[in-house]
């Protein structure tokens, strides 16, 4: 018959489709405005309105079969000019369009990445919290998945965790930042640690062990949070970025993979790279959208949104006397379960139609995450539901 | 270090795609018109002026978050309706919705369909003339790849050779009808011997093999050729579908799988397609492309051009003495070789600026592909080319 992984992959729901799908039924019984759903990480800021109008102005002006057609397996040679040239001028990164792959999304650069570093036996290491698709791109590839545990107070990389994970076998170490589900961004300072790690490690074992940065939410920080670059710190980086977030474009499946130029043979990294995409059933990314980027390489939706978003909520919760991390980029808050089962906390929140999402996805037990790309009225409303259900519990202990 | 077979995949250069490349160079050196570039099968029709009216009356009216968020995974639910509705119109499929799953294309279909059903040790079976890039989905998936040879006269399948090849490992049988590069439609009567024949076979080993049916060229046929639809001969049959020659977008990546509702256990196997694409990286097909194709699912592009160039070029052909195999679809004509090295051949094409593909890699050395899908001017410019051609043939043996 079929594969049986495969099959568990598609049938098991994950607790936040499961959520969402909930959501969507309640809202049906007792109506939208009364159900406070805080699972699915949609950005909820409309796309910059120039999306839109550029979209409109290629359709008008290109030749249609050089438009719709395909482009070259790595992508359009203007866009991949254009994302290079885009890092160089942000980041100094010495990157040339060589080394810009372009993909059908984070998920596609990820799972491109991974399967271009996988050799039998190698083992990937994710930082905690992290996103749960890694583990499947990590065994879909034949890898085995580890994960590091981060500062339990912070939800910092925590060095020591990190370093007793590593073996010889290790050939990646995931970095999400700014991260989902903690919202944190990793210090350059913590960057800096991790860097001298790992590459103590390379030369211990004789192997390179790389870098995957997954940096979606890249351009979405607050207070001028600064986010290391991470090819500027590690030779053997692989930088995954996608459009979703940034420009609120989740649906189109637009993306891209920069190999670090200074990587260990780097062309042969990239051309691996390029080998995956092509052994996973990538043919090019989507060609219309390959051209707007290529035209609006450094345009964000609105990010203040995010940042009021987050305010509020935090501001809230706090004051109501819930412990949180407090977010300085992404569009996620992770706050402490009021028990120690986060499942438990959630089924208890939905009383009050708040819909959460457990940390045991995330590798964080005991954790919940809110996804607060929402209405700011959302949050507005919600506040007086958090602060009954953490009454609730106050009652309970009473 | 990186992995090897990855490597191999994305440094070694398709022989079509080289070809390309040196069609490039030298129209640059001696003008575009002088060379007879019939290596890639990108679409020369343009799509059809509703394609971009569609598309910019899509991007006015959507609300934009609705528009370019994520879609579920399996696809846009009023997407499903309008294919599954299609098929059901042309074909009484008896297909509903929920066997419906939503791709980036025929490449992401057939990946997904191939890493769904493979297990350890599973053989695929591709009928020559193939698709090079079975042997890559299969293998990556952890299969393995097996071809049977066509009748050699009629490039129509030859089940005795198929049966040959079938044994307890074999998972499924992948048909590719209208073929690329053969141009063939495959007969009812054929149809019916191949689909009896895994039937007996799924009974002699207790298991079912299925049948993947590589479809993006269903709708390119000539002289009311009619194609049989596979799931209503076959109970267990994954169809794959793309827009990309139909609507010639091929650079956007939108295609689907239909799984029969007839296969055993076909939710299971459902969820298993679904499995794969989640595991391979993809999150849903592009947003805005499942939004149009869902306005026009039986549309094409003008498909009459292609019937024109077939029959000017295979009459021009014929006349000079070429053995053609009179395609009955797609945009490919398959022609022997004037020697039994279809390399050499192809290199002494060169000379007459002729670009075509040696039928090496797809299974059938000893003839070469030539992509029709080029304006009709070219067609006719390039018969004395290839008049001379066999002329030179000629005059080497007398």
């Amino acid at each position: 018959m079929y594969s049986q992984s495969m099959y568990q992959l598609g049938s098991k729901r994950s607790v936040i489709r499961e959520t969402f799908e909930y959501g969507r039924k309640r809202k049906a019984e007792i109506g939208a405005d009364k159900v406070f759903d805080f699972s699915l990480g949609n950005p909820s800021v409309r796309p910059p309105e120039i999306v839109n109008k550029l979209l409109k102005e290629i359709i008008d002006e290109m030749e249609p079969t050089a438009l719709h057609g395909y482009t070259s397996a790595p992508g359009d040679p203007a866009t991949r000019q254009a994302v290079c040239d885009s890092l160089n001028r942000r980041f100094k990164a010495g990157l040339t369009p060589d080394f810009i792959y372009m993909t059908c999304g984070a998920a596609a650069s990820l799972s491109c990445c991974i399967s271009a570093l996988c050799c039998k036996g190698d083992e990937f290491i994710a930082l905690a919290p992290y996103f749960a698709e890694y583990k499947v791109f990590t065994e879909a590839a034949g890898g085995k998945f580890r994960v590091a545990m981060p500062d339990p107070d912070t939800f910092q990389i925590d060095i020591k965790n990190l370093r007793k994970e590593i073996c010889k076998k290790t050939k990646a170490v995931i970095l999400n930042s700014p991260n989902n589900p903690a919202g944190v961004v990793y210090s350059e300072k913590t960057i800096k640690k991790v860097c001298k790690l790992l590459k103590d490690k390379s030369e211990k074992y004789g192997h390179p062990i790389y870098l995957i940065a997954d940096e979606p939410y890249r351009e979405i920080v607050f207070d001028k949070m600064k986010v290391p670059f991470l090819i500027n710190y590690y030779d053997n980086t692989l930088v995954c970025y996608s459009y979703s977030k940034s420009l609120s474009l989740p649906g189109e499946r637009i993306g891209y993979v920069a190999v670090s130029p200074k990587a260990e043979d780097a062309k042969g990294l990239y051309a691996a790279v390029m080998g995956a995409g092509r052994a996973l059933g990538y043919v090019c990314a989507p060609s219309l959208f390959q051209k707007l980027v290529a035209r609006l390489p450094e345009v964000t939706s609105d990010i203040s949104v995010y940042k009021k978003n987050r305010d509020i909520l935090l501001g809230g919760l706090e004051s109501f006397g819930y412990i949180c991390v407090p977010p300085q980029g992404a569009f996620y808050l992770f706050v402490k379960a009021l028990e120690p089962d986060a499942y438990a906390f959630c089924e208890k929140a939905k009383k009050y139609e708040l819909l959460l999402v457990p940390g045991d996805d995330f590798g964080c037990p005991g954790y919940v995450r809110i996804a607060y790309c929402v209405s700011t009225a959302q949050i507005e409303n919600s506040l007086p539901a958090f602060k009954k259900l953490i009454e609730d519990y106050k009652n309970d202990r009473s």
